[in-house]
């Protein structure tokens, strides 16, 4: 199995447009036969992890405490207790990193992908040199959708 | 899905003693419907993400550097490139820790364990105070049985 | 003792403008009696150790392996063998960050300190919201200054 | 700069043996010229750090969380937000781990110097193989200075 990373806003709710597109994000993930991974928590996360339980794949939550507290929609359940450094986890776990939305702490996760070698695609997230990024969700699916061809 | 981590020596051969106690461990972990994590490389953890996989289940290996060079039983890797601080990822991972064998890493990660408050069982490892240690594989595998009945 | 991170592009040479301005940073820190801490590597890490020694200051080095590989400005080595998660260590270490430059490691630790609620300060870097950023080197040393008068 | 670190118990109270031989420990690091690497927090800790600062010397505290709240005798504090993935940290700080009593994080920093190939000599610490364990302060404090002989 192979892992696809979606990192992003943890605070949207549902119905908002960055959680539906992380919603189809997770689920054109599992369709695909990847296994999902992100932080663990709520927001983007919980989207794409909604998302791909509904295309019937594998979701893994690393998480920044102890405490096993993912969204309902995390299978495995990584906690690690490193709080900020369980950023790094969330990248290093993956090949091809998704970006929708997301703040300073999507910031270090863009950070840490680019500068560990990883293709990065966002959607309205930050606009970094390196990052593949969209604002049309159409156009942006249909990219993400190319873009998980790759083979390793 | 509950995770159990098994942890031990990275040096035993298929055919040795504690490859076949750790494979039977592998085993009855994926038939209790638990998912196993391990540091995914070789020797106990190669033996139980083996047998883990014959009896029909799911395996995690948190891996030491960014390289997806996980033994091919596992079925999703987490590259940390953190290496000795990936054990402490390991047995936050779980409530049960068995330890098969093992070294210096092992008695780190028995070490964490305990600090983290996880119920840790025993086959000819570390004789550590608050590891539930056996010497006889009939016995111990028995007394795993009945520790996996947990509910969290 | 309170401590001052300095973070930034680790491949300029010595007699560069982002080498020059960041061994300034480094006097000036050392000269408020701050202590400089970096990634201990080199290019705008040694300068600014090297600016910090000059003034007669003390420099911390969190080295990304676990080799005692720091440059000759460095006092105190602290190899930490977590590769990306030590740039979560360097701007965890203090209240305000200064960045010279930088590609994505810069990137992702000006990430992690907006995060962490840290005051940042730019010279030629990431012109990220949150960071305090110049360009002009007179203005920039200036800002510092005022910037480092700050009590915890 | 060379660093020595201290580990132990934690919890120990001014007055009481660990802390009393954990003191002369920590003079006896400073006085030979060496930095003292520790927890940052109390108990032996504490008391080492103390003897630094009695002996003249530098003291450097790897905390747990992302606060400065060090004990009052560390000079440069390292907050490091990953907990018990600090151990590792403070483990690889030195080439010479002491460690004083201690209990299961004291056994996790034993582990890991032993695998990353560290000198550790104990007093009434754990008995593991590998760790050069003493039990009478007079002889122990003897075969420190030598071991403090050392050249990297």
């Amino acid at each position: 199995m192979r892992n696809v990373a979606v990192i992003g806003d943890g605070n949207v709710e549902p119905g908002s447009e960055l959680y539906d597109v992380a919603f189809e994000v997770g689920k054109l993930i599992a369709k695909r036969g990847y296994v999902l991974v992100c932080g663990g928590l709520y927001g983007v996360m919980e989207a794409a992890a909604k998302g791909a339980k509904m295309g019937g794949g594998l979701t893994v939550g690393i998480l920044p405490g102890y405490e096993f507290n993912a969204n309902p929609y995390i299978d495995v359940q990584i906690p690690t207790g490193m709080y900020q450094a369980r950023n790094v986890l969330v990248v290093a776990s993956s090949k091809v990193i998704i970006a929708v939305g997301g703040s300073y702490g999507t910031l270090s996760e863009i950070g840490h992908a680019l500068k560990l070698g990883k293709k990065v695609i966002g959607y309205k997230t930050w606009g970094i040199e390196g990052v593949e990024c969209f604002s049309d969700a159409k156009i942006f699916l249909a990219n993400l959708c190319e873009a998980l061809e790759f083979r390793s």
